[in-house]
Protein backbone atom coordinates (compact mmCIF):
# COMPACT_ATOMS: atom_id res chain seq x y z
CA UNK A 1 0.00 0.00 0.00
CA UNK A 2 1.06 3.46 -1.02
CA UNK A 3 1.50 6.12 1.43
CA UNK A 4 -0.09 9.36 0.42
CA UNK A 5 1.39 13.05 1.02
CA UNK A 6 -1.14 13.85 3.76
CA UNK A 7 -0.11 10.37 5.52
CA UNK A 8 3.48 10.98 5.42
CA UNK A 9 3.01 14.48 6.69
CA UNK A 10 1.31 13.61 9.37
CA UNK A 11 4.07 11.22 10.10
CA UNK A 12 6.63 14.06 9.85
CA UNK A 13 4.43 16.09 12.19
CA UNK A 14 4.31 13.48 14.74
CA UNK A 15 7.66 12.22 14.80
CA UNK A 16 8.87 16.33 15.32
CA UNK A 17 6.50 16.25 18.50
CA UNK A 18 7.86 13.17 19.84
CA UNK A 19 11.28 14.17 18.97
CA UNK A 20 10.77 17.70 20.32
CA UNK A 21 9.55 16.50 23.65
CA UNK A 22 12.15 13.64 24.36
CA UNK A 23 14.71 16.66 23.46
CA UNK A 24 13.04 19.25 25.94
CA UNK A 25 12.92 17.14 28.36
CA UNK A 26 16.76 15.81 28.01
CA UNK A 27 17.93 19.49 28.47
CA UNK A 28 15.71 20.12 31.07
CA UNK A 29 16.92 17.20 33.13
CA UNK A 30 20.45 18.66 33.17
CA UNK A 31 21.64 19.59 36.23
CA UNK A 32 20.87 23.78 37.09
CA UNK A 33 24.51 25.73 36.86
CA UNK A 34 24.74 29.67 37.11
CA UNK A 35 25.14 30.07 33.24
CA UNK A 36 22.61 30.45 30.20
CA UNK A 37 24.26 27.26 29.19
CA UNK A 38 21.25 25.09 29.29
CA UNK A 39 18.92 27.66 28.20
CA UNK A 40 20.94 28.35 25.12
CA UNK A 41 21.32 24.50 24.11
CA UNK A 42 17.77 24.70 24.82
CA UNK A 43 17.15 27.53 22.23
CA UNK A 44 19.57 25.66 19.37
CA UNK A 45 17.80 22.12 19.70
CA UNK A 46 14.63 23.27 19.38
CA UNK A 47 14.38 25.70 16.90
CA UNK A 48 12.36 23.61 14.92
CA UNK A 49 13.40 22.16 12.00
CA UNK A 50 12.02 19.03 9.73
CA UNK A 51 13.93 16.57 12.04
CA UNK A 52 15.16 14.56 8.52
CA UNK A 53 17.35 12.56 10.44
CA UNK A 54 15.27 11.41 13.83
CA UNK A 55 12.61 10.59 10.83
CA UNK A 56 15.03 8.48 9.67
CA UNK A 57 15.97 6.46 12.02
CA UNK A 58 12.20 5.87 13.39
CA UNK A 59 10.99 5.10 10.11
CA UNK A 60 14.18 2.70 9.36
CA UNK A 61 14.20 1.71 12.39
CA UNK A 62 10.10 0.49 12.38
CA UNK A 63 10.56 -0.73 8.92
CA UNK A 64 12.96 -3.57 10.78
CA UNK A 65 10.71 -3.87 13.70
CA UNK A 66 12.97 -2.34 16.28
CA UNK A 67 11.06 -1.31 18.83
CA UNK A 68 10.55 2.14 19.13
CA UNK A 69 11.44 2.69 22.71
CA UNK A 70 15.11 1.63 21.41
CA UNK A 71 15.79 4.17 18.68
CA UNK A 72 14.81 7.08 20.91
CA UNK A 73 18.34 7.54 22.09
CA UNK A 74 19.91 7.55 18.52
CA UNK A 75 17.33 9.78 16.92
CA UNK A 76 18.30 12.37 19.73
CA UNK A 77 21.74 11.63 19.72
CA UNK A 78 21.72 12.23 15.99
CA UNK A 79 19.86 15.62 16.13
CA UNK A 80 21.58 16.49 18.97
CA UNK A 81 24.96 16.23 16.71
CA UNK A 82 22.79 18.28 13.49
CA UNK A 83 22.03 21.27 16.08
CA UNK A 84 25.41 21.37 17.11
CA UNK A 85 26.29 21.84 13.60
CA UNK A 86 23.77 24.90 12.86
CA UNK A 87 24.13 26.51 16.11
CA UNK A 88 27.83 26.66 15.12
CA UNK A 89 27.66 27.27 10.88
CA UNK A 90 25.27 30.10 12.01
CA UNK A 91 28.10 32.04 13.76
CA UNK A 92 29.69 35.78 12.54
CA UNK A 93 33.26 33.37 11.60
CA UNK A 94 31.15 31.04 9.65
CA UNK A 95 28.08 32.13 7.79
CA UNK A 96 26.91 34.86 10.04
CA UNK A 97 23.16 34.04 10.66
CA UNK A 98 20.95 36.13 12.66
CA UNK A 99 17.74 34.14 11.85
CA UNK A 100 17.05 30.37 11.74
CA UNK A 101 13.41 29.35 10.64
CA UNK A 102 12.23 33.28 11.75
CA UNK A 103 14.07 33.14 14.86
CA UNK A 104 17.22 34.18 16.41
CA UNK A 105 19.97 32.32 16.12
CA UNK A 106 21.74 31.18 19.47
CA UNK A 107 24.59 33.48 19.34
CA UNK A 108 21.96 36.51 18.81
CA UNK A 109 19.65 35.39 21.24
CA UNK A 110 22.85 34.92 23.87
CA UNK A 111 26.25 35.48 22.75
CA UNK A 112 29.13 34.11 20.65
CA UNK A 113 30.66 32.40 23.65
CA UNK A 114 27.51 30.78 25.21
CA UNK A 115 27.02 29.69 21.35
CA UNK A 116 29.97 27.99 20.86
CA UNK A 117 30.17 26.16 24.38
CA UNK A 118 26.47 25.35 23.69
CA UNK A 119 27.27 23.70 20.57
CA UNK A 120 30.45 21.85 21.73
CA UNK A 121 28.09 20.48 25.09
CA UNK A 122 25.42 19.20 22.48
CA UNK A 123 28.07 17.48 21.13
CA UNK A 124 28.92 15.55 24.04
CA UNK A 125 25.12 15.17 24.77
CA UNK A 126 25.06 13.03 21.86
CA UNK A 127 27.56 10.59 22.58
CA UNK A 128 26.42 10.87 26.41
CA UNK A 129 22.85 9.47 25.00
CA UNK A 130 23.93 6.46 22.63
CA UNK A 131 26.02 5.11 25.52
CA UNK A 132 23.94 4.96 28.59
CA UNK A 133 23.49 1.93 30.04
CA UNK A 134 19.64 0.91 28.12
CA UNK A 135 18.25 -2.28 28.58
CA UNK A 136 17.33 -3.04 25.22
CA UNK A 137 20.59 -2.93 23.41
CA UNK A 138 23.84 -4.46 23.46
CA UNK A 139 27.21 -2.90 24.58
CA UNK A 140 28.31 -3.92 20.97
CA UNK A 141 25.15 -2.28 19.30
CA UNK A 142 25.48 0.87 21.23
CA UNK A 143 29.47 0.88 20.66
CA UNK A 144 28.61 0.62 17.08
CA UNK A 145 26.46 3.95 17.46
CA UNK A 146 28.97 5.56 18.64
CA UNK A 147 31.60 4.47 15.99
CA UNK A 148 28.86 5.44 13.21
CA UNK A 149 27.54 8.60 15.19
CA UNK A 150 31.58 10.22 15.44
CA UNK A 151 32.67 8.89 11.98
CA UNK A 152 29.79 11.14 10.40
CA UNK A 153 30.18 13.58 12.99
CA UNK A 154 33.68 14.53 12.42
CA UNK A 155 36.67 15.21 10.04
CA UNK A 156 35.59 12.19 7.72
CA UNK A 157 32.07 13.64 7.55
CA UNK A 158 30.32 16.85 8.92
CA UNK A 159 33.00 18.81 9.47
CA UNK A 160 35.48 18.37 7.03
CA UNK A 161 32.02 19.29 4.92
CA UNK A 162 31.99 22.19 6.53
CA UNK A 163 35.29 23.22 5.84
CA UNK A 164 35.19 21.91 2.40
CA UNK A 165 32.18 24.33 2.43
CA UNK A 166 33.90 27.18 3.09
CA UNK A 167 37.09 26.42 1.24
CA UNK A 168 35.37 26.07 -1.53
CA UNK A 169 33.08 30.04 -0.99
CA UNK A 170 34.24 32.12 -3.84
CA UNK A 171 35.52 29.73 -6.03
CA UNK A 172 35.01 27.99 -8.73
CA UNK A 173 34.55 24.05 -8.04
CA UNK A 174 33.53 21.02 -10.24
CA UNK A 175 30.44 18.77 -9.79
CA UNK A 176 32.48 16.06 -8.31
CA UNK A 177 34.05 18.36 -5.70
CA UNK A 178 31.03 19.39 -5.23
CA UNK A 179 29.27 15.87 -4.57
CA UNK A 180 31.88 15.03 -1.50
CA UNK A 181 31.59 18.23 0.04
CA UNK A 182 27.54 17.44 0.02
CA UNK A 183 28.27 13.67 0.64
CA UNK A 184 30.36 15.39 4.28
CA UNK A 185 28.67 17.78 4.92
CA UNK A 186 25.25 16.71 5.12
CA UNK A 187 25.05 12.97 3.46
CA UNK A 188 27.48 11.74 6.05
CA UNK A 189 24.76 12.73 8.85
CA UNK A 190 21.33 11.51 7.06
CA UNK A 191 23.46 8.13 6.15
CA UNK A 192 24.51 7.86 9.91
CA UNK A 193 20.53 8.27 10.56
CA UNK A 194 19.58 5.22 8.49
CA UNK A 195 22.78 3.24 9.41
CA UNK A 196 22.17 3.76 13.10
CA UNK A 197 18.66 2.03 12.71
CA UNK A 198 20.31 -0.45 10.72
CA UNK A 199 22.81 -1.01 13.42
CA UNK A 200 19.76 -1.46 16.09
CA UNK A 201 18.02 -4.28 13.67
CA UNK A 202 20.85 -6.89 12.85
CA UNK A 203 20.07 -7.37 9.05
CA UNK A 204 21.84 -9.09 6.89
CA UNK A 205 24.93 -7.76 4.93
CA UNK A 206 22.70 -7.56 1.44
CA UNK A 207 19.96 -5.43 3.68
CA UNK A 208 22.41 -2.99 5.22
CA UNK A 209 24.16 -2.36 1.62
CA UNK A 210 20.70 -2.12 0.48
CA UNK A 211 19.82 1.08 2.97
CA UNK A 212 23.01 2.24 2.47
CA UNK A 213 22.16 3.29 -0.63
CA UNK A 214 19.14 4.40 -0.33
CA UNK A 215 20.56 7.00 2.36
CA UNK A 216 23.47 8.05 0.10
CA UNK A 217 21.11 8.87 -2.87
CA UNK A 218 17.98 10.52 -1.10
CA UNK A 219 21.15 12.60 1.26
CA UNK A 220 22.36 13.79 -1.92
CA UNK A 221 19.38 14.46 -2.98
CA UNK A 222 18.31 16.61 -0.23
CA UNK A 223 20.91 18.64 -0.70
CA UNK A 224 20.58 19.16 -4.52
CA UNK A 225 16.25 19.92 -4.09
CA UNK A 226 17.69 22.58 -1.27
CA UNK A 227 19.91 24.02 -3.88
CA UNK A 228 16.93 23.86 -5.97
CA UNK A 229 14.71 25.54 -3.52
CA UNK A 230 17.35 28.54 -2.90
CA UNK A 231 16.50 29.52 -6.72
CA UNK A 232 12.61 29.03 -7.01
CA UNK A 233 11.17 29.20 -3.05
CA UNK A 234 10.35 32.07 -1.62
CA UNK A 235 11.74 33.41 2.02
CA UNK A 236 8.61 33.27 3.37
CA UNK A 237 8.90 29.64 3.49
CA UNK A 238 12.60 28.70 3.49
CA UNK A 239 12.71 30.84 6.88
CA UNK A 240 16.45 32.26 4.68
CA UNK A 241 16.28 35.04 2.50
CA UNK A 242 15.66 33.41 -1.25
CA UNK A 243 18.73 33.00 -3.68
CA UNK A 244 21.30 33.56 -0.55
CA UNK A 245 23.64 30.90 -2.02
CA UNK A 246 23.99 33.01 -4.23
CA UNK A 247 25.04 35.95 -2.91
CA UNK A 248 27.06 34.56 -0.39
CA UNK A 249 28.97 33.02 -3.51
CA UNK A 250 28.62 29.10 -2.79
CA UNK A 251 28.71 26.41 -5.72
CA UNK A 252 25.40 24.91 -6.11
CA UNK A 253 24.28 22.17 -8.65
CA UNK A 254 21.91 24.37 -10.40
CA UNK A 255 24.95 26.73 -11.08
CA UNK A 256 26.92 24.01 -12.17
CA UNK A 257 24.32 22.05 -14.41
CA UNK A 258 21.65 24.21 -15.14
CA UNK A 259 18.43 24.21 -13.38
CA UNK A 260 16.81 21.38 -15.31
CA UNK A 261 19.54 19.13 -14.96
CA UNK A 262 19.57 19.55 -11.11
CA UNK A 263 15.83 18.63 -11.20
CA UNK A 264 16.96 15.57 -13.12
CA UNK A 265 19.64 14.63 -11.32
CA UNK A 266 17.70 15.11 -8.16
CA UNK A 267 14.44 13.03 -9.68
CA UNK A 268 17.37 10.35 -10.75
CA UNK A 269 18.66 10.08 -7.15
CA UNK A 270 15.04 9.56 -5.87
CA UNK A 271 14.53 6.80 -8.43
CA UNK A 272 17.73 4.96 -7.29
CA UNK A 273 16.68 5.35 -3.75
CA UNK A 274 14.04 3.67 -4.60
CA UNK A 275 14.73 0.96 -6.45
CA UNK A 276 17.44 -0.30 -3.41
CA UNK A 277 14.96 -0.46 -0.65
CA UNK A 278 11.22 -1.58 -3.09
CA UNK A 279 12.30 -5.39 -2.91
CA UNK A 280 13.36 -5.89 -0.21
CA UNK A 281 11.38 -8.32 2.40
CA UNK A 282 10.00 -5.93 4.83
CA UNK A 283 7.38 -3.49 4.57
CA UNK A 284 9.12 0.29 3.08
CA UNK A 285 6.47 2.33 2.02
CA UNK A 286 7.44 5.46 4.25
CA UNK A 287 10.26 5.05 3.09
CA UNK A 288 9.21 5.23 -0.57
CA UNK A 289 6.99 8.26 0.64
CA UNK A 290 9.81 10.04 2.10
CA UNK A 291 12.61 9.66 -1.19
CA UNK A 292 9.59 11.34 -3.17
CA UNK A 293 9.03 13.87 -0.65
CA UNK A 294 12.52 15.38 -0.87
CA UNK A 295 12.31 16.43 -3.97
CA UNK A 296 8.28 17.71 -3.94
CA UNK A 297 8.90 19.86 -0.85
CA UNK A 298 8.87 23.78 -0.66
CA UNK A 299 11.32 23.98 1.85
CA UNK B 1 60.54 2.74 46.52
CA UNK B 2 59.62 6.41 46.65
CA UNK B 3 60.56 7.98 42.61
CA UNK B 4 62.04 11.01 42.56
CA UNK B 5 61.56 14.11 40.51
CA UNK B 6 63.49 13.44 37.93
CA UNK B 7 62.66 9.77 37.38
CA UNK B 8 59.17 11.06 37.53
CA UNK B 9 59.96 14.01 35.00
CA UNK B 10 61.73 11.54 32.74
CA UNK B 11 58.35 9.30 32.63
CA UNK B 12 56.50 12.50 31.88
CA UNK B 13 58.20 13.21 29.02
CA UNK B 14 58.34 9.63 27.78
CA UNK B 15 54.64 9.88 28.13
CA UNK B 16 54.68 13.14 26.24
CA UNK B 17 56.83 11.76 23.22
CA UNK B 18 54.60 8.45 22.89
CA UNK B 19 51.31 10.48 23.05
CA UNK B 20 52.23 12.65 20.68
CA UNK B 21 53.76 10.59 18.49
CA UNK B 22 49.91 8.52 19.05
CA UNK B 23 48.37 12.03 18.10
CA UNK B 24 50.46 12.80 14.60
CA UNK B 25 50.06 9.87 13.34
CA UNK B 26 46.11 9.54 13.86
CA UNK B 27 45.72 13.19 12.65
CA UNK B 28 48.29 12.40 9.57
CA UNK B 29 45.83 8.74 8.78
CA UNK B 30 43.24 11.14 8.09
CA UNK B 31 42.01 11.19 4.77
CA UNK B 32 42.74 13.91 3.09
CA UNK B 33 40.77 16.85 1.90
CA UNK B 34 40.47 20.34 0.14
CA UNK B 35 40.99 22.40 3.26
CA UNK B 36 43.60 23.07 6.21
CA UNK B 37 41.26 21.45 8.18
CA UNK B 38 43.55 18.68 9.01
CA UNK B 39 46.54 20.49 9.96
CA UNK B 40 44.33 22.52 11.92
CA UNK B 41 43.89 20.17 14.16
CA UNK B 42 46.94 18.92 13.96
CA UNK B 43 48.16 22.52 14.91
CA UNK B 44 46.03 22.28 17.70
CA UNK B 45 46.67 19.40 19.26
CA UNK B 46 50.34 18.87 19.11
CA UNK B 47 50.68 22.73 20.64
CA UNK B 48 52.87 21.09 23.26
CA UNK B 49 51.34 20.85 26.69
CA UNK B 50 52.43 18.70 29.70
CA UNK B 51 49.75 15.86 28.84
CA UNK B 52 48.48 15.35 32.25
CA UNK B 53 45.76 13.56 31.53
CA UNK B 54 47.48 11.02 29.36
CA UNK B 55 49.73 10.89 31.87
CA UNK B 56 47.30 9.92 34.44
CA UNK B 57 45.46 7.25 32.28
CA UNK B 58 49.35 5.51 31.73
CA UNK B 59 50.25 5.95 35.21
CA UNK B 60 46.68 4.24 36.79
CA UNK B 61 46.58 1.93 33.91
CA UNK B 62 50.01 1.51 34.77
CA UNK B 63 49.40 0.67 38.36
CA UNK B 64 46.52 -1.77 38.14
CA UNK B 65 48.42 -3.94 35.81
CA UNK B 66 46.25 -3.02 32.15
CA UNK B 67 48.16 -3.42 29.08
CA UNK B 68 49.99 0.09 27.47
CA UNK B 69 48.46 -0.70 24.14
CA UNK B 70 45.35 -1.37 25.82
CA UNK B 71 45.03 2.72 27.42
CA UNK B 72 46.19 4.39 24.19
CA UNK B 73 42.81 4.95 22.58
CA UNK B 74 41.96 6.66 26.00
CA UNK B 75 44.73 8.68 26.47
CA UNK B 76 44.31 10.00 23.14
CA UNK B 77 40.48 10.96 23.70
CA UNK B 78 41.08 12.39 26.36
CA UNK B 79 43.64 14.61 24.69
CA UNK B 80 41.62 15.25 21.81
CA UNK B 81 39.22 16.77 24.34
CA UNK B 82 41.19 18.71 26.14
CA UNK B 83 42.92 20.53 23.10
CA UNK B 84 39.50 21.07 21.43
CA UNK B 85 38.71 22.75 24.65
CA UNK B 86 42.01 24.84 24.37
CA UNK B 87 41.01 25.97 20.99
CA UNK B 88 37.25 27.02 21.84
CA UNK B 89 38.79 28.35 24.80
CA UNK B 90 41.28 30.90 22.78
CA UNK B 91 38.84 32.15 20.18
CA UNK B 92 38.28 36.16 20.16
CA UNK B 93 35.14 35.57 21.40
CA UNK B 94 36.05 33.56 24.36
CA UNK B 95 39.71 34.34 26.06
CA UNK B 96 40.66 35.92 22.54
CA UNK B 97 44.40 34.51 23.48
CA UNK B 98 47.13 34.67 20.54
CA UNK B 99 49.70 32.40 21.71
CA UNK B 100 49.46 29.29 23.58
CA UNK B 101 52.76 27.76 24.78
CA UNK B 102 54.72 30.71 22.63
CA UNK B 103 53.14 29.60 19.34
CA UNK B 104 50.10 31.16 17.61
CA UNK B 105 46.93 29.59 18.61
CA UNK B 106 44.60 28.03 16.00
CA UNK B 107 42.50 30.77 15.13
CA UNK B 108 45.61 32.73 14.47
CA UNK B 109 47.50 30.21 12.48
CA UNK B 110 44.36 30.05 10.56
CA UNK B 111 41.39 31.36 10.73
CA UNK B 112 38.04 31.46 13.38
CA UNK B 113 35.98 29.50 11.46
CA UNK B 114 38.80 26.87 11.45
CA UNK B 115 39.46 27.04 14.52
CA UNK B 116 35.66 26.18 15.72
CA UNK B 117 36.00 23.21 13.50
CA UNK B 118 39.16 22.14 14.36
CA UNK B 119 38.23 21.77 17.43
CA UNK B 120 34.67 20.24 16.65
CA UNK B 121 36.09 17.31 14.73
CA UNK B 122 39.03 16.76 17.44
CA UNK B 123 35.61 15.93 20.04
CA UNK B 124 34.61 13.97 17.17
CA UNK B 125 37.90 11.84 17.04
CA UNK B 126 37.98 11.45 20.76
CA UNK B 127 34.40 9.03 20.45
CA UNK B 128 35.84 7.70 17.48
CA UNK B 129 38.39 6.45 18.70
CA UNK B 130 37.29 4.79 21.61
CA UNK B 131 34.68 3.12 20.20
CA UNK B 132 37.18 1.47 17.13
CA UNK B 133 36.87 -2.05 17.55
CA UNK B 134 39.75 -2.87 19.73
CA UNK B 135 41.21 -6.48 20.53
CA UNK B 136 41.99 -6.12 24.30
CA UNK B 137 38.71 -4.43 25.49
CA UNK B 138 35.70 -5.83 25.69
CA UNK B 139 32.47 -3.44 24.02
CA UNK B 140 31.13 -2.76 27.86
CA UNK B 141 34.01 -1.12 28.99
CA UNK B 142 34.58 0.83 25.57
CA UNK B 143 31.29 1.59 25.72
CA UNK B 144 31.55 3.02 29.66
CA UNK B 145 34.78 4.61 28.13
CA UNK B 146 32.57 6.57 26.48
CA UNK B 147 29.65 7.56 28.82
CA UNK B 148 32.76 8.80 31.33
CA UNK B 149 34.19 11.17 28.58
CA UNK B 150 30.92 12.07 26.96
CA UNK B 151 30.05 13.05 30.93
CA UNK B 152 33.30 14.79 31.41
CA UNK B 153 33.53 16.56 28.17
CA UNK B 154 30.10 17.91 27.98
CA UNK B 155 27.46 20.62 29.86
CA UNK B 156 27.59 18.48 33.55
CA UNK B 157 31.36 19.01 33.25
CA UNK B 158 33.99 20.98 30.88
CA UNK B 159 31.78 23.03 28.96
CA UNK B 160 29.64 23.53 32.12
CA UNK B 161 32.82 24.59 33.51
CA UNK B 162 33.81 27.10 31.08
CA UNK B 163 30.28 28.59 30.77
CA UNK B 164 30.18 29.77 34.71
CA UNK B 165 33.78 30.67 34.21
CA UNK B 166 32.47 33.30 31.41
CA UNK B 167 29.73 34.32 33.62
CA UNK B 168 31.86 34.64 36.66
CA UNK B 169 34.27 37.06 35.09
CA UNK B 170 34.01 40.20 36.15
CA UNK B 171 31.87 39.34 39.18
CA UNK B 172 32.34 38.70 42.79
CA UNK B 173 32.10 34.59 43.25
CA UNK B 174 32.17 32.99 46.71
CA UNK B 175 34.76 30.11 47.20
CA UNK B 176 32.07 26.89 46.78
CA UNK B 177 31.54 28.68 43.09
CA UNK B 178 35.10 28.64 42.25
CA UNK B 179 35.53 25.09 43.48
CA UNK B 180 32.28 23.88 41.64
CA UNK B 181 33.42 26.15 38.76
CA UNK B 182 36.86 24.24 38.52
CA UNK B 183 35.65 20.92 39.36
CA UNK B 184 33.63 20.81 36.28
CA UNK B 185 36.33 22.82 34.10
CA UNK B 186 39.09 21.10 34.24
CA UNK B 187 38.11 18.46 37.08
CA UNK B 188 36.13 16.74 35.36
CA UNK B 189 38.60 15.96 32.43
CA UNK B 190 41.34 15.32 34.64
CA UNK B 191 38.97 12.88 36.98
CA UNK B 192 38.11 10.92 33.60
CA UNK B 193 41.56 10.15 32.70
CA UNK B 194 41.67 8.29 36.18
CA UNK B 195 38.50 6.80 35.92
CA UNK B 196 39.10 5.42 31.95
CA UNK B 197 42.38 3.72 33.32
CA UNK B 198 40.22 2.22 36.26
CA UNK B 199 37.37 1.15 34.01
CA UNK B 200 39.66 -0.69 31.97
CA UNK B 201 41.26 -2.62 34.61
CA UNK B 202 37.61 -4.41 36.49
CA UNK B 203 38.86 -3.36 39.84
CA UNK B 204 36.67 -3.57 43.25
CA UNK B 205 34.03 -0.54 44.00
CA UNK B 206 36.68 -0.07 46.99
CA UNK B 207 39.86 0.69 44.61
CA UNK B 208 37.43 2.70 42.57
CA UNK B 209 36.19 5.04 45.23
CA UNK B 210 39.91 5.29 46.05
CA UNK B 211 41.09 6.45 42.84
CA UNK B 212 38.18 8.96 42.60
CA UNK B 213 39.12 10.66 45.84
CA UNK B 214 42.82 10.87 44.15
CA UNK B 215 41.78 12.27 41.22
CA UNK B 216 39.07 14.69 42.41
CA UNK B 217 41.98 16.06 45.29
CA UNK B 218 44.75 16.25 42.29
CA UNK B 219 42.29 17.96 40.01
CA UNK B 220 41.76 20.53 42.36
CA UNK B 221 44.78 21.02 43.51
CA UNK B 222 46.34 21.18 40.30
CA UNK B 223 43.90 24.51 39.53
CA UNK B 224 44.91 26.30 43.08
CA UNK B 225 48.76 25.62 42.11
CA UNK B 226 47.62 27.07 38.72
CA UNK B 227 46.61 30.40 40.40
CA UNK B 228 49.09 30.60 42.35
CA UNK B 229 51.65 30.15 40.03
CA UNK B 230 49.62 33.40 37.75
CA UNK B 231 50.78 35.00 40.68
CA UNK B 232 54.44 34.32 41.45
CA UNK B 233 55.26 32.70 38.43
CA UNK B 234 56.95 34.75 35.25
CA UNK B 235 55.67 34.71 31.84
CA UNK B 236 58.85 32.64 30.42
CA UNK B 237 58.19 29.73 32.09
CA UNK B 238 54.15 29.75 31.97
CA UNK B 239 54.11 30.51 28.45
CA UNK B 240 51.26 33.17 29.20
CA UNK B 241 51.40 36.72 30.34
CA UNK B 242 51.76 36.26 34.80
CA UNK B 243 48.94 38.00 36.34
CA UNK B 244 46.63 37.46 33.32
CA UNK B 245 44.21 36.16 35.71
CA UNK B 246 43.99 39.04 37.41
CA UNK B 247 43.78 41.71 34.59
CA UNK B 248 41.37 39.32 33.03
CA UNK B 249 38.75 40.27 36.33
CA UNK B 250 39.02 36.12 37.46
CA UNK B 251 37.97 35.20 40.69
CA UNK B 252 41.29 33.26 41.91
CA UNK B 253 41.92 30.97 44.79
CA UNK B 254 44.86 33.62 46.08
CA UNK B 255 42.37 36.38 45.49
CA UNK B 256 39.61 34.28 47.68
CA UNK B 257 41.82 32.81 50.24
CA UNK B 258 44.86 34.94 50.26
CA UNK B 259 47.95 33.26 48.63
CA UNK B 260 49.13 31.54 52.29
CA UNK B 261 45.88 29.64 52.81
CA UNK B 262 45.83 29.09 48.63
CA UNK B 263 49.50 27.39 49.08
CA UNK B 264 47.83 25.09 52.24
CA UNK B 265 44.80 24.16 50.51
CA UNK B 266 46.89 22.74 47.67
CA UNK B 267 48.98 21.28 50.11
CA UNK B 268 46.00 19.73 51.99
CA UNK B 269 44.48 18.37 48.63
CA UNK B 270 47.74 16.47 47.90
CA UNK B 271 48.15 15.19 50.91
CA UNK B 272 44.29 13.64 50.89
CA UNK B 273 45.53 12.31 47.23
CA UNK B 274 48.45 10.62 48.81
CA UNK B 275 46.30 8.93 51.61
CA UNK B 276 43.61 7.62 49.30
CA UNK B 277 46.26 5.75 47.17
CA UNK B 278 49.04 4.82 49.78
CA UNK B 279 47.05 1.47 50.98
CA UNK B 280 45.72 0.37 48.18
CA UNK B 281 47.43 -3.27 47.07
CA UNK B 282 48.86 -1.72 43.91
CA UNK B 283 52.54 0.43 43.17
CA UNK B 284 50.94 3.68 43.34
CA UNK B 285 54.51 5.49 43.97
CA UNK B 286 54.09 7.26 40.28
CA UNK B 287 50.81 8.79 41.30
CA UNK B 288 52.21 9.82 44.82
CA UNK B 289 55.28 11.34 43.18
CA UNK B 290 52.81 12.79 40.63
CA UNK B 291 50.52 14.41 42.95
CA UNK B 292 53.82 15.88 45.19
CA UNK B 293 54.67 17.18 41.36
CA UNK B 294 51.31 19.33 41.04
CA UNK B 295 52.11 21.78 43.56
CA UNK B 296 55.95 22.02 43.44
CA UNK B 297 55.65 22.50 39.62
CA UNK B 298 57.33 26.06 37.86
CA UNK B 299 54.73 26.04 34.98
Amino acid sequence: MTIGASELKQQIASTQQHINTLLANTIDNLVALPTPLRDAMRHGVLLGGKRVRPFLVYAVGEALNVPKSALDKAAMAVECIHAYSLIHDDLPAMDDDELRRGQPTVHIAYDEATAILAGDALQSLAFELISEPHPHMQAQQQLALVQCLAKAAGYGGMCGGQAMDIAATGKAIDLDTLMTLHKLKTGALIECAVEMAVIMANVNADTQAQFRKYSANIGLAFQVHDDILDIIGDTEQLGKPQGSDLKSDKSTYPQLLGLDQAQQTAQKLVEQALTSVRDLPYNCDILEAFAMYIIERKQ
